[in-house]
């Protein structure tokens, strides 16, 4: 059990998260001021509670950092995102709201892991102060998960960016020294695409409250919402609809290139081989969907296609907006959105899902495997665009997708076994591993909602956004044997 | 287009196979007479005109035959099976039954690849020649598939027993010297085995003729049934279900192991670790389901246990008998057995499916890299049992993979875009890949039958089951450019 050294350093890192979160709670508690909601001593009673305990975790918990090692990792990257969900669903349990303990849960750890799935109805109607405070949660998150996408994952040898980093660490006298430089330019790049993306909301046609939380869902492709309809509620709004499908991109691609872009003005996002793949993969599908959608709907064409590339870019970015109930567009389109549920975006951005980058590894190792069909002896080495891929993340591409086929697998029997019919256990635990939000059928399809869930499966679906936000190894590697064993 | 001079002396063999399917269509005409029924005619009929164009397809494609390579074998085995197929539908095309294009197809290759979905109805009263050539069918396809896994994927490199090869060939001097005499002895034990089924099906009740269909259709995991009923037909006859259990399990072990018992006297059935972890998966699943079918119906603990049992066997083997419309038995039910649909047997037999020695090596690799993220610097080789498993059987097995869920995506969207509903999409082509039978759903569950798909539907499954007996890279290797480029 040498590993649970590690607990307490994890412990006093999250209780300083918390200190943070607890300030947070103060944003909702203003504007529930301001709009004379009952609701702001919520928030209030919330904060002072968290920051108390926050205190009391620092001082009780303090204690010189161990080293880093992956062990240390793995337990405080998971540590981090539970205290975080726990703390983050305390307005939830405490407000007025008709919420179990599980809902509250699931609700927080739906904005924070940017999924976007919710239990709440009557939206349209509700004090203010939860509906920034679930926005602010998803914006939280998606900047979280970004930082550790690109600073603690490499060292674990998951998710990807250490993929990046060995790029980055080629050149690493010209790319920027150090790691609070490009913390503060990810920061700074992320509020000014928010508050973009909500000025552009703002004037085409959102009020400002709406527009500032749909920006921070946008961005964060999140996919909460103001209104139960969600983006339905603009209804034919086209203006709405493609600058909401260009900022769910935005928040879709890698960061890490935004701020070669912005700092060093240089253009290689799209040398990028996931982001060629991912945008036009889009294209492709929108337009294939579009054209679907024309011939066998009222739609006028463009109208067709605006609306199949808003739920498009909505399911593969992982937001989960929905502006239709696309459960009724036919089989051709359930069929396509389960499987632009696996998907995701790219790398090192807020995006959920398996994304683009693995597919791209597997579809080339796959074109190498004909190869040596055909001509066994041939020595064909693994390409990604034009760096080698080494088996290591070769190996790590493969674990994480029998991880995840395997949660998937396990998981939809388990929801089968607790009574959840086949088509929302099959949908539910993939849009939750996938953090991108609504399933299919009548209880959880793009114009249901979670509530009908009994607690245990709601407590099942929060842990899976949790575990899938953390690409998965993160979470499962605690329960495995070695991880505790010395 | 080097590839293409392989396609002679691959149309010269299977002219040959063509032959011995003529000849074999003389068994249901034989029967049809003796039956007083007028379909002897289509029979002889058949049987003359395929024996005519086999005689024609030997002489003009008359050459000597290459060198082996892998080209070769991969169109061999591809012509081979599809020119069987073609030639065995005919009988059901030029049949009195109202059957399509595609349905005669979709049942010759149903049969060949021992899956066991069908397109026909009113099986009680159908004329028993076009029963027995069905079940024929099966059995010709069940053997075929094992002495195809066994003599010539190894070489392709596919399939799985090149990882059994290599054992043998460790003591080659030990193993039975000549390719003969293993086909002879796998021959011989593949008709004791079906007798002997055969034998214990009309000792418990079955008449002669049921108990030889049921025999060829359960030794060869294939499925088809004399009734519409399926196993069904029988009741609570629960002697006929087990001992339709233990000779579907006959079907899914290695054959090659049997051959080693019967002529060498060695035991090593239960030192191959795909074999202990299939029957200790098939118990535990058993046991959990019949509890919980005791839990949930009506049932007596052991009937609930045997009908969970069974069905359990039947889909896991890749047979596909019913002994009930488990559609009804609820969502755990449902997700299990659409989940077990995956599975299938061992290696060397008769079953279809992902395949258990492929589970086997997932799992050890996973394991392993679960070990290396608490210590990156590990070298951890990979083991199946006690032996090594090379890079290239792990490659071989994740390329599969690849393979198995990358079509099974595409031909689901593709199903869905034809106008299937998304359960009978989902399902059904899982089921055809995999060579069970059953799906999931109104129309090709348990109870149903796949006669209302439409042709294009129709013909996509029939490829479908072709592909999934091939190992799934047989077929697509000759998709790829690759493959026929110089």
């Amino acid at each position: 059990m040498q590993a649970l050294q590690y607990l307490r350093p994890s412990l006093y890192i999250a209780s300083f998260f918390a200190l943070h979160i607890a300030v947070a709670m103060l944003i909702p508690a203003f504007i529930d001021i301001v709009h004379g909601n009952d609701d702001w001593a919520v928030f209030m009673g919330s904060s002072v509670g968290v920051f108390a305990l926050a205190l009391l975790g620092i001082v009780s918990m303090r204690q010189p950092l161990p080293k880093f090692s992956p062990r240390f990792g793995f337990l405080l990257t998971t540590v981090l995102w539970l205290v975080t969900g726990f703390v983050s669903a305390i307005p939830f349990w405490l407000s007025p709201l008709p919420i179990t303990a599980s809902e509250g849960f699931f609700e927080a750890m739906s904005g924070l892991t940017t999924t976007g799935s919710t239990v709440l109805t009557g939206l349209d109607t509700m004090p203010k102060g939860i509906l920034i405070w679930r926005s602010m949660l998803q914006w939280i998150g998606g900047i979280g998960i970004v930082a550790i996408g690109l600073f603690l994952f490499p060292f674990l040898r998951i998710g990807g960016m250490q993929f990046f980093r060995t790029e980055s660490s080629d050149r690493s006298d010209k790319a920027m020294p150090r790691m609070v430089n490009l913390t503060a330019a990810l920061v700074s790049i992320y509020v000014a695409a928010t508050v973009a993306c909500a000025l552009v909301f703002a004037a085409l046609g959102m009020d400002l409250f709406d527009a500032v939380n749909h920006a921070m869902s946008t961005v964060s492709t999140g996919g909460f919402s103001t209104h139960d309809a969600s983006f339905g509620h603009y209804g034919d709004n086209l203006g709405l609809i493609w600058s909401a499908i260009f900022f769910m991109i935005l928040g879709s691609l890698p960061f890490v290139l935004y701020v070669e872009l912005v700092l060093r003005g240089r253009l290689s996002l799209f040398q990028d081989i996931q982001v060629r793949v991912f945008l036009l993969a889009i294209l492709l599908v929108s337009l294939s969907l579009g054209i679907w959608l024309y011939a066998n709907t009222d739609f006028q064409f463009f109208q067709a296609f605006s609306r199949a590339a808003f739920n498009t870019v909505s399911i593969v970015t992982t937001t989960g907006f929905a502006s239709d109930n696309y459960g009724l567009w036919g089989s051709f389109a359930i069929g396509l959105f389960f499987l632009l549920t696996f998907f995701g975006g790219c790398s090192g951005s807020t995006t959920g899902g398996i994304k683009i980058y693995r597919f791209v590894i597997i579809w080339q190792a796959f074109r190498r495997a004909l190869a040596r069909l055909v001509y066994p002896n041939a020595v064909v080495p693994l390409r990604y665009g034009e760096r080698h891929v080494d088996q290591d993340v070769f190996d790590s591409v493969v674990t994480f997708l029998v991880a995840f086929f395997g949660l998937y697998g396990v998981m939809t029997l388990l929801l089968c076994a607790l009574g959840v019919d086949f088509l929302t256990a099959l949908t539910g635990v993939l849009t939750a591993m996938s953090n991108v939000g609504p399933g299919l059928g009548e209880i959880i399809g793009p114009a249901g909602n979670y509530q009908p869930l009994d607690e245990a499966e709601t407590w099942i679906l929060a842990f899976l956004m949790l575990i899938g936000r953390l690409e998965i190894m993160t979470v499962i590697i605690l329960l495995s044997p070695v991880f505790w064993s010395d």
